[in-house]
């Protein structure tokens, strides 16, 4: 029985220095270490989820309209835990920890995903927009009644028309001077709110996001408190459409909402950052619309930090139920001829799992980066103008990254559990459907990519990271385009990069040190440089050739988002790296090296060709790291069932009785 | 408006032979040849679709229970108009034309999948197994009702055990000498029937193979007829239950069926290639045991076959959708300041959807060989061992590529059309959910890749292809690999692709030539053949080496999966290359030609590392393929509107009001 063991007669595993052997794993210490300072928080978490773990049944057998009614009642009753209202104030009954809401959030994602974005909803978006935007007089008016769920809201922001393109929504809030009230009016078909959680059956009240008019002036999007139902029906003006079934998440209800000429008083402006005095006079201490809109925008980050957290979340129930199925299940004689191999020990079952096992750990740790980068800001602790914007540009990579990482592995991980995978009890089925549209809202994954590549194109620089594409275009192909070169001169990338190479300069092109971490992010980071260099090459060439801005940016878009991409990928390696650099030496360190290797090479060897393409890889390194990346597989195999263990899902979340568990009793 | 223009201020197109002109597309000539020679087929499907449209609608407002009945009923009310029985012989009531029933099955797949898979289940596994296992007592007795669908039937091979490894079923069939009856039992827990399409409510006799054992001996695995519920009873010994919920489909009734001592008559056993004499003999044509169990195997190629062909066809669903939907809809000023952008005009979203809609494109012409090679093989006009094995292998390719690629098209057609793409109504919700086993079900995607690489390395042998991989790689390792290694020679591929390269063997590396279709095959061929070559050569290292040869080929593993991939992946080039190259000039090739160059550009950019590491591409070359994929999207651009509707996806099975049709009066 090789269940947890190498495959017979394999050499003894290879390793750069000597002998290796093998670590044992101290679950308890791993979990202990990716849980983190929020140890305590997630524990409780796990406890609520064991509590409501009905749930995951009762999304399957219960009707739409009950199971909506029962993920509100289980979201109320989680908050009188204190579970979701850690990132409030205390005087408003909340936790005043913003990383023990983030922590909390991530965690509930090992759960049903209908519970956990209603609770996103409710405490992240509606709360959320209520304590970033509004002032005191709204903090004491819904805060206390938000955190515990009596009063139900919703963030109305998307219309069915502008979904990325926030700053062209079509709702218009007119002040009337002579009743000192704005006027809410849905003004096209295309500018109904759309897709709103919360907003079908359970919100009383919503943010709506509006072109705020005053004078006859149009001053951009702002956000008000709009009354929307009591008790039960749609108050006047104010029309409500369900949005239906959903591919998941249907204990949300998402719904449209119109409104026709809906007043509300001077003070539904949630006004911290912009007001209008009764005398109908605009006043923001922001001058400049675009960077009002954005710093408005930004306020909201905790979303994505949120959203990409719980993805990864997700990848390991998925990963935790595909990793102790492969330990179980056999199929087809291998290395005996009496009994049938364990799945686990096909190599091409190692190469499909395990990467992907790899990057969940090294997007923990990137997560747990900026999560506390988050938690800084916003406790203010560290918040000047540039690390607001490196956190807006982090948040909007990782919730990339880690939704994408998401979709895949879930995937992956589905039909590595074959026909068993696809019956709804086996989990595959939920979390395939509800995290489908992690990639999509708290911003399109692509569009966020953008994002984070003008951040970097513009080097965060306050008065530019505001420009749209069309904007952004003609900065970068202007002055600002010598910067990014000289930042990024292929020489000079080279000359700080060959100081961490073993054998200097001609160190990228030995066998040994593919192993050594700065060999590993001195990739990463010569890629990330010069793409962007690349790019902004591209931009300037286009402009400077007399094409149209949006044609050179659409031409040179997916070197765009490629630059950004190769961005998130270091700083996500940087995270793995450090988190791993610091542990003390001992078994647990060698497990996690083994995984930041794993990591780091098969994401370089996933885009090897790149490397190749720029000098950085020959065709032999490039096959040495395949090589290498398979042997890491190997020797990953007799760990793998402990390095699920220790996400420490709760194992009510996994079900799958028939894949995780004992086979039940059979009476033929 | 650029709707159907290329963008603004765009350069004239680059052409390698001067001037582009850019090709109309007339949609119904473009249509006529997808379709075939069975457009009458085709277009009967169509308006049988058409017909039963609310079903999209049914299977998300009806219940579980009534949705399969719903679907049993339209199963039973299509068959009526010949629909589905158009591979049973004429005097059963069928159409005598096995071609012709594929493509019926393919066009099914437009609509809703658990339909298309409750005739599957009828039609081709129960219907399938009767006709070519069985002998006329088998089909007198059976056809003519199963083709009509008043007598429902199931397919009970797979075990909770045993999916992939079948030949290592649980269930015993033991002949009782004594009345003559084959004793059926389910042994274990694990050797229970699983996933059983038409078991749970609808079928009245399942085909269970079953280990069959004859005075003592064991005769390896063989097919039973067995009633398992009259009057919508389960039938004495027989136990059955409902698989519950699943991801999709869920208008299939799957169950599960264990057997407690069922006795079935000796005539139950179907007999074409087996049977058991009164007295107990038991008698074969076919000698060897796997040889044997293999061909009654072969016989169910048609089952690959259509589901390759339905994950084809359901691709062109979700590109259909979201390619309309992007020549709709607006987001970010980009090339205007005063317009937002049509999202097709960017390079990004060409880059995601065109290069699928090109795979789709050859994949359907891939298709069309490999089922007119089923109708030829299987009408006897050509049906040797070589020709039956290669059919086979040609199945398991284009099954597992072809559905490989549903899943990933519909992917990112979902992601493409964002947060609408996640409304049940706008159809990704059932595409995925559907397909989503697809992968999975008619042999693991991943075990057929094997088949495949078996096939090649043993070179369709009939004496070595029905061995086990542990038993390949023992006589891969032996006499043959020399063989192999001959045929792969890395100097022999040289040789004999120089010939067809522009420049001889400097055409490798010239920039012109890109847009060869000769050069592109010689790239896949090249590939193919040398992959092929590492494995068996890899194979023989580590048996020399003195390895198990089970650890040798969880080694190889991947090199295996790779190397058949490669083959696939030549085939459905060539099929492409073959159907542009038989066409007549005009603008019609020159559409289809820019979609041929797209693939295999795209094909070859995918593996474009492999080819830099094996010295076929330079890191010049190799961007310069990177270019011409982007510029082949640009040209593809303003003719991809009519790329979709040339699929003729009926637009009722498109649905999706909102993001294909206008959007509805709106009344706020």
């Amino acid at each position: 029985m090789a269940t947890d063991t190498a495959p017979p007669q394999a050499p003894a595993p290879e390793g750069a220095e000597g002998v290796y052997v093998q670590p044992e794993v101290d679950v308890p210490a791993l979990q202990a270490l990716l849980d983190g300072r929020y140890a305590e928080v997630r524990n409780l978490v796990r406890s609520n989820l064991d509590d409501y773990a009905s749930v995951l049944e009762e999304a399957e057998t219960l009707s739409r309209a009950d199971f909506r009614e029962r993920v509100k009642e289980i979201v109320v009753e989680m908050a009188a835990t204190g579970q979701t209202g850690m990132g409030f104030p205390q005087e408003y009954g909340g936790g005043g920890d913003i990383g023990a809401s983030v922590a909390a959030f991530e965690t509930l994602a090992f759960g049903d995903l209908s519970v956990l974005v209603k609770v996103g909803v409710q405490f992240g978006l509606f709360g959320g927009a209520i304590l970033q935007l509004g002032t005191k007089a709204h903090h004491d008016a819904y805060l206390a009644r938000l955190v515990t769920g009596e009063l139900m809201g919703c963030f109305a922001m998307t219309e069915s028309g502008h979904g990325s393109n926030v700053q062209a929504l079509g709702t218009v809030a007119t002040y009337d001077l002579a009743t000192q009230e704005f006027v809410i009016t849905t003004t096209t078909d295309e500018a109904r709110k759309d897709y709103i959680g919360n907003a079908a059956e359970h919100a009383d009240v919503a943010v709506v996001f509006a072109q705020l008019e005053v004078g006859g002036t149009s001053e951009g999007v702002h956000a008000f408190v709009v009354p929307i139902r009591e008790g039960g029906a749609a108050c006047p003006g104010v029309r409500i459409e369900d949005d239906g079934l959903k591919m998941g998440l249907n204990g949300v209800d998402n719904g449209r909402l119109w409104f026709d000429q809906v007043r509300v008083p001077r003070t539904a402006l949630l006004n911290r950052f912009a007001d209008v005095t009764p005398s109908g006079v605009y006043e923001s201490e922001i001058e400049n619309p675009n960077k009002r809109f954005f710093t408005m925008l930004g306020t909201l980050v905790q979303g994505r930090v949120c959203v990409g957290g719980a993805g990864i979340n997700a990848s390991k129930v998925a990963l935790a139920i595909a990793t102790k199925y492969a330990l179980r299940r056999r199929q087809f004689e291998a290395s005996s001829e009496d009994e049938e191999e364990l799945i686990l020990d096909y190599g091409m079952h190692q190469r499909r799992l395990f990467p992907l096992l790899a990057d969940t750990y090294a997007l923990h740790f990137a997560q747990e980066v900026v999560a506390s980068r988050l938690h800084d800001v916003f406790s203010g602790i560290t918040d000047d103008e540039h690390t607001r914007r490196e956190l807006e540009s982090r948040a909007a990579g990782t919730k990339a990254y880690g939704t994408w990482h998401a979709t895949r592995t879930i995937q992956e991980c589905r039909e590595a559990c074959g026909g068993a995978g696809y019956l709804a009890i086996n989990r595959f089925t939920a979390l395939k459907a509800d995290t489908d549209v992690f990639t999509t809202f708290e911003g399109d994954n692509h569009v966020l990519l953008q994002l984070v590549a003008k951040g970097l194109l513009t080097d965060y620089s306050s008065d530019f990271s505001d420009l749209d594409q069309f904007g952004m275009v003609k900065f970068v192909a202007g002055l600002a385009v010598e910067t990014v070169l000289e930042r990024t001169a292929v020489h000079k990338l080279l000359e700080r990069i060959k100081d961490v190479l073993p054998g200097g300069d001609d160190g990228w092109d030995q066998e040994a040190g593919l192993l050594d971490p700065d060999y590993q992010l001195a990739m990463l980071r010569f890629r990330e440089e010069h793409m962007l260099g690349g790019v902004a090459r591209r931009l300037k060439r286009g402009i400077d050739q007399g094409m149209n801005p949006g044609v050179v940016f659409s031409r040179v878009q997916d070197h765009v988002i490629g630059a950004a991409r190769a961005h998130v990928e270091r700083l996500v390696l940087e995270a793995f790296v450090d988190k791993a650099r610091d542990l003390p030496e001992g078994d647990l360190k060698v497990a996690l090296n083994l995984l930041c290797d794993l990591h780091a090479l098969a994401t370089i060897e996933a885009d090897r060709a790149w490397f190749m393409e720029h000098g950085r890889l020959t065709s032999q390194r490039s096959k040495a790291i395949s090589r290498e990346v398979s042997s890491l597989c190997r020797k990953i195999r007799p760990l793998a069932g402990d390095l699920v263990d220790a996400f420490g899902v709760p194992d009510a979340m996994l079900r799958s009785p028939e894949l995780v568990g004992p086979v039940g009793p059979v009476t033929p």
